[in-house]
């Protein structure tokens, strides 16, 4: 079949949209139409280069909602017309990590989705014979995408498809980090390094947990309404204060914070968020990614001291079993997604979310396939009709 | 008063033993006659000059037992006669890092304990008129010692005091990391990097919660017999394989060990102690102190892919409410300090002790202050009336 996809051929170069051609879903997979995808910075760090394990030319996209179409053989969790978000950390009951209880990096198709492929080691997406790759195992910025049914989590249909993309990756990315890794408790002190939509999370689950103060940190201070919005109760410009910025904190928290979170992937600052943390039993998570060879460093003193370093990836969450339970969360009120979308416009703009973004004046854009489904006056930074909200960049 | 004390003049010099001055207890302090002590590793490393908080003159030593001599004015936990263990990391029930029920890291005395003087800021130790720092706040190479109240744990007076200056640093510090810092589960695989005493006492300590394989790597194959029979399924030396030491261990263990611990103070092994640790879950505990200004490092995918970094100091054993438990679960024959004895010798051998350490031949060399009083023949690695089981080095 034919899809409209926005194509990525090299590094740096803007996504050009084509019709391209899709491959229906072998065995064990899922075609499913994109309804909204929302741009992460992954995106933006793979078409830049950066990204070790970038391949061209491919359809990127990882934060999206969307519908069954189709059904491969053998495939029994979902059928046509359910609600899903794709899913780049799959869960497979099968897979030994994800038996062990005490991960969710499912290992099962790591190695051809690494390779931007499908699992029988072939891509769907070709553009007049030439393959593309898929990426993350998703490619959202595909109107139609082949997805394992390992990686699909079928959701509530009541979840509105015009928001429900940011349910990808950020949203659980930030408040699975805070609970399921961190394990924040009520009253306890966070630092929240880099206030991106992940970071936005981190201190919407940092506040959901009951957390007592939350700092948030970044270079941006248009960011510091939103954040503290969420819940922030204080923000952090690191170019301003003259000492470093770990001591800066440590002053503020009277010895460090319970918890750090790095929300950025600069090394730099994973180090500083680490160091800033208090004697004895902070911990710091990192949940950026650091660009290709980059490394991190401290003196061990520092953990022998106490100090934990951890990571997390997709917040802990097991994709298909708990991601729609967090789904249920928001629709019942417990959390708001709202205040991330900043933009709305249509796929052919996609190019415009992305230099909003790299510009800092995105939390998420939201680009709709159909604009007549999802397109509605109820959106935020939308009005009915009119996705002029988004300006063109210069 | 007098007292026979090892002074460290200055780094890389030879202890000097003399008759020296010591002031009695002031108020919340005990003067404590050492019966023996032992030699560790980091008493080495700060006479080597590399350790970044050496202050000289000083008394080193800081693992013994020894006998409450005299008490201070308000001191009401112990009182004359009551053997206890110096503790380097004090408990004092009013440090809020205690009240956390956290860490076992008491900050009471920290700073004046850092600069090697009593919590009053000036030093008991004296020789010809010329102030002698504290070491550790425990100073055991001296036979008599005054130590703040908070820092001295009571013992059970069963406990012989031939051998259990050992339980003053390297069992504590091996078994507690086992179970308070990593906290090893039935059936884990553990990885041990360095074989000496605390490498030994994390053996053990992985032996008792039930480790399925344990893993011992050191340059020196011949700590590889004490160490199996103390619990190692295997032994390695780094030396060897061709491979880098984090991959060979990943090979043999089928994706990488659950827990890792670093007891040497190598930040390359400490590196490669993280590396070797299974995706997902592996956890990397440093123990061994490193020198002043050595760094760590690694790349953030390292934490982002699931394992994690922490450290352990004294085993995050809480020394005055903790460690007389571990006392008596020795003497209840849970476990053996006996393998950890390699030799005895008299105050007057201290060098001697030294030089074994530093060639690796002995595990720990036992001081014996009074030899008529403790050192017996049912004592490993000696024979009644006969000290000459030690070889002088050439």
């Amino acid at each position: 079949m034919k899809t409209r996809a926005a194509i990525a051929w090299e590094p740096n170069r803007p996504l050009e949209i084509e019709e391209i051609d899709l491959e229906g879903p072998k065995a064990g997979e899922v075609l499913v139409r994109i309804v909204t995808t929302s741009l992460c910075h992954t995106d933006m760090f793979t078409l830049s280069g950066r990204d070790p394990e970038g391949l061209f030319p491919c359809v990127l996209g990882h934060e999206g909602v969307g519908i069954v179409e189709e059904i491969g053989k053998g495939v029994t969790s979902v059928v046509p017309g359910d609600h899903i978000i794709p899913l780049y950390t799959p869960e497979d009951p099968n897979c030994p990590y994800i038996q062990s209880g005490k991960t969710n990096l499912c290992q099962t198709i790591r190695k051809t989705q690494g390779q931007g492929l499908m699992p029988d080691g072939t891509s769907r997406f070709s553009y007049k014979g030439k393959m593309l790759r898929h990426y993350m195992g998703t490619s959202t910025f595909s109107e139609y995408t082949v997805l394992p049914e390992i990686a699909v989590a079928k959701i509530n249909p009541e979840a509105p498809l015009s928001k429900a993309c940011v349910m990808g990756c950020a949203v659980p990315t930030g408040i699975g980090a805070v609970r399921n890794t961190a394990k924040v408790q009520p009253g306890d002190t966070v630092a929240v390094f880099g206030l991106g939509a992940v970071g936005m999370a981190v201190i919407q689950g940092a506040k959901l947990q009951g957390a007592g103060r939350i700092i948030g940190i970044d270079v941006n201070p248009a960011k510091f309404a939103l954040a503290e919005s969420l819940g922030a109760t204080e923000c952090l410009n690191p170019n301003e204060p003259p000492e470093p910025l770990h001591e800066v904190i440590i002053d503020m928290t009277n010895g460090g914070v319970d918890f750090s979170f790095e929300c950025v992937g600069n090394v730099r600052l994973m180090r500083a968020a680490l160091e800033c943390c208090h004697k004895g039993w902070g911990e710091s998570i990192i949940i950026g990614v650091a660009g290709a060879g980059e490394e991190i460093a401290t003196r061990p003193f520092q953990l022998v001291t106490g100090r934990v370093w951890r990571g997390s990836a997709f917040g802990g969450v097991l994709g298909r079993s708990e991601l729609p339970g967090m789904v249920d969360e928001w629709l019942s009120g417990r959390f708001d997604v709202d205040p991330y979308i900043t933009h709305n416009m249509t796929h052919d703009r996609i190019n415009t979310a992305f230099d909003l973004l790299h510009r800092g004046e995105a939390i998420r854009s939201v680009i709709h396939y159909q604009p007549q489904e999802t397109m509605t006056g109820d959106l935020p930074g939308v009005t009915l009709g009119d996705n002029k909200k988004t300006p063109e960049p210069a």
